[in-house]
């Protein structure tokens, strides 16, 4: 059986070129090895947690879906789908919270982050949580769980989650699986390579430091024009530069062949200006991403096309969910009622019931007998004054089973009686 | 418009026939009244929370399913469905959990009473909670608002639940109503006048205390065997007996017309043996309950005719629920990439953007302008020594919107550069 691996694409935001050299290259690199069966979704419904603006969060899924079709994603090779496409999803997430403890959720990082700094702020703890917050872990689960994902890559950050949902997972193996493993137990992968491109600065690109390189966004001219502020040393062209820690090449590197990566050091050693050496890097990012931007406007300009791809990508993810669900559904009791496991558990049930019998004699006294579910009597009481006393006994028999001072006389083996009675405790 | 009324019924234990005069007839009863329009749901999605034996809870929910059709719920007037036949609830739950607090679920009584429990008993607070008890509100909230109910009979203790629904859906109308009421706001009704059966020892009829007459079970034998033990005082037939305080005469009045129950009293007076008392007692009752018990019989018999009859409910919620959740999801951003809305505000966040570009001149020094969104120069600044400078600039120019000493030049109106440095801050 091939790998299963599933990655959660975030929907906020816009992508810039860090993003796609560190997360988006390698995640669909890795879904073209053979023996992998890869799962991409976009993460909408985690979105809403901390969206609140619907043309934004709407947007932003568009474009980001857009950026992973044109960046080379395979609808055909892998499942790509909207989370929020598949109704399965946060059906399996409330099967899951009622096996998930609320201790578990108390200790996951993102939440005490939240409460860490509400307190630190004088605020209440859970000022600033919503139960979004609080239960992500619980639909994170499910989406790995849904498609029995065996790896799931993420940031260090998100160990923990998946920790929580092979747990939840396991819990829920033994609570309703009959011994079967209905969940596989997914692992985390942090890839420990994962690339950092450094930014215009020099720092770790990031939109927060403001000196990130756009993706597609601005066309070429945005892409030239965020290479021309590469910060580099003053040398003046003709002087030899020491390519070593300088940003301008570690951008390079990340988008040249070996070979490249050195002739284009061994031109800098000799004396290439940095701005020769920046229409350079943008000519090779450009032959790289340049197509990609083409594919990327033609989707933005064509959402139906866009839609088309998520409709089958969704199609296929509930392929699988939709029959999957319905053996969850029915593992945990949610069943038709013409599913004969039903009335196999009713007349399991029924056969297995014996009853305890109340009723007064004509000697004016209060009698109970105990009868198996055929019928047999298994015990006799004597009589009682009041029918109180009658009814205590029998509430006392059902719940503690064979009591040696009984006022009864048996009429059948100890063992028939024993089991009769612990029938009721069963129930 | 007619008052929508929202009934859940739990789908755990059997029932007895204090359940059936407290509870099932008035609330069929008031689906019968003209100008309202019930919606009664098996509750199996709650039911989840606390059993983890799958065959009890799929007989338990197919036995009262049986049994409130047979006590007359009519599924053509009334809409009558299984909660996890809709998964737009499911859906839906985490659309509200993502705008619930968690600090109002903190308050809930169920999960406070949980907590004092546990400690009481020396361990952690959260011991025994698991995510389905903590979050219950939340998918309470979302039966309720899939179906815009006004009313939603309760117990007293849920009413916190009501007003929980409440301020989610408040909550949700302002972040994404945009001026409209997407949900009807809930008001609880507790019905003051509820009938409380006694059982046969007086005590309101409970299995707890072991006192109950059952519905149906065991037939017309198992009634006859129950009323027998109904306790009564012990005048002899022919003394005069006093019908006030007796369990016997509650019963028998709750089953009564006005006539019938002058006459019982009346015949007691005059000296009816409690025997005979008893025996108009079960009369009575089963001149009521026996045709709902040969119903019950029948649909318990036929699991495929529940079964389609359940599915019919569903359809008739789903009619409801399935274009419902549409505008909802619309409303908060999950929308398809063909959605005429995402189109409109993809447009205009373009329109609306303007662009800051960062270069350096031949002169080596670092420069940024300020352009509209169709290309208008708008701000130039003056040259910087280094490019982080002019990147600062654009940074708190972005951040703080128009800064009074920012070394630029204004190339338009000062309200065309306010406007555009604006849309950065909506940003």
């Amino acid at each position: 059986m091939p790998q299963r691996v599933l990655t959660g694409i975030t929907t906020t935001g816009t992508l810039h070129l860090g993003n796609y050299v560190g997360a988006i290259r390698p995640a669909i690199e890795a879904s073209r090895k053979p023996g992998v069966e890869s799962f991409f979704f976009m993460a909408d419904f985690h979105a809403l947690i901390k969206c609140d603006e619907p043309d934004r969060l709407a947007h932003s899924s568009r474009a980001i879906a857009a950026t992973w079709l044109a960046a080379g994603l395979d609808p055909e090779r892998v499942t790509f789908y909207r989370q929020s496409d598949v109704p399965e999803i946060p059906e399996l997430t409330w099967l899951l919270t009622c096996v998930t403890a609320k201790g578990q959720m108390n200790r996951a990082h993102a939440y005490k982050a939240a409460v860490d700094a509400a307190v630190a702020a004088g605020e209440e703890p859970d000022a600033n949580v919503s139960m979004g917050l609080f239960s992500y872990p619980v639909l994170m689960a499910a989406d790995i769980l849904m498609f029995n994902a065996h790896k799931v890559p993420v940031g260090k950050d998100q160990v923990q989650h998946i920790e929580m949902a092979r747990d939840v997972a396991q819990r829920f193996n033994h609570l309703f699986g009959q011994g079967r493993e209905l969940f596989t137990l997914p692992e985390a992968v942090t890839d420990a390579e994962m690339e950092l491109l450094p930014g215009l600065d020099g720092r770790k690109m990031s939109k927060s430091y403001d000196n990130v390189i756009p993706l597609f966004e601005g066309g070429s001219a945005a892409l030239k024009d965020a290479v021309a502020r590469i910060v580099t040393d003053s040398k003046l062209p003709g002087e030899p530069k020491d390519p070593q820690g300088q940003a301008l090449v570690t951008i390079y590197d990340a988008f040249a062949t070996t070979e490249q990566r050195a002739a284009f050091r061994a031109a800098l050693r000799g004396g290439l200006g940095w701005g020769e050496a920046k229409q350079q890097l943008v000519a090779l990012i450009e032959g790289q991403i340049g197509p990609m931007r083409e594919r990327y406007a033609e989707l933005m300009a064509h959402p139906e096309k866009l839609e088309a791809t998520l409709q089958a990508g969704a199609a296929k993810a509930r392929a699988i969910a939709v029959p999957f669900l319905k053996t969850l559904r029915e593992a945990c009791g949610l069943r038709p009622y013409t599913s004969t496991a039903t009335t196999a558990a009713a007349k399991t049930e029924k056969a297995a019931l014996p009853v305890f019998k109340q009723y007064r004699e004509a000697d004016g006294k209060f009698y109970f007998k105990l009868l198996s579910a055929g019928g047999e009597l298994l015990l006799q009481s004597s009589g009682f004054e009041q029918g109180r006393d009658a009814g205590q006994w029998v509430a006392r028999l059902k719940r503690e089973g064979w009591v040696a001072d009984a006022p009864v006389q048996r009429e059948a083996s100890e063992a028939d009686i024993a089991a009769a009675l612990a029938a009721f405790q069963e129930d």
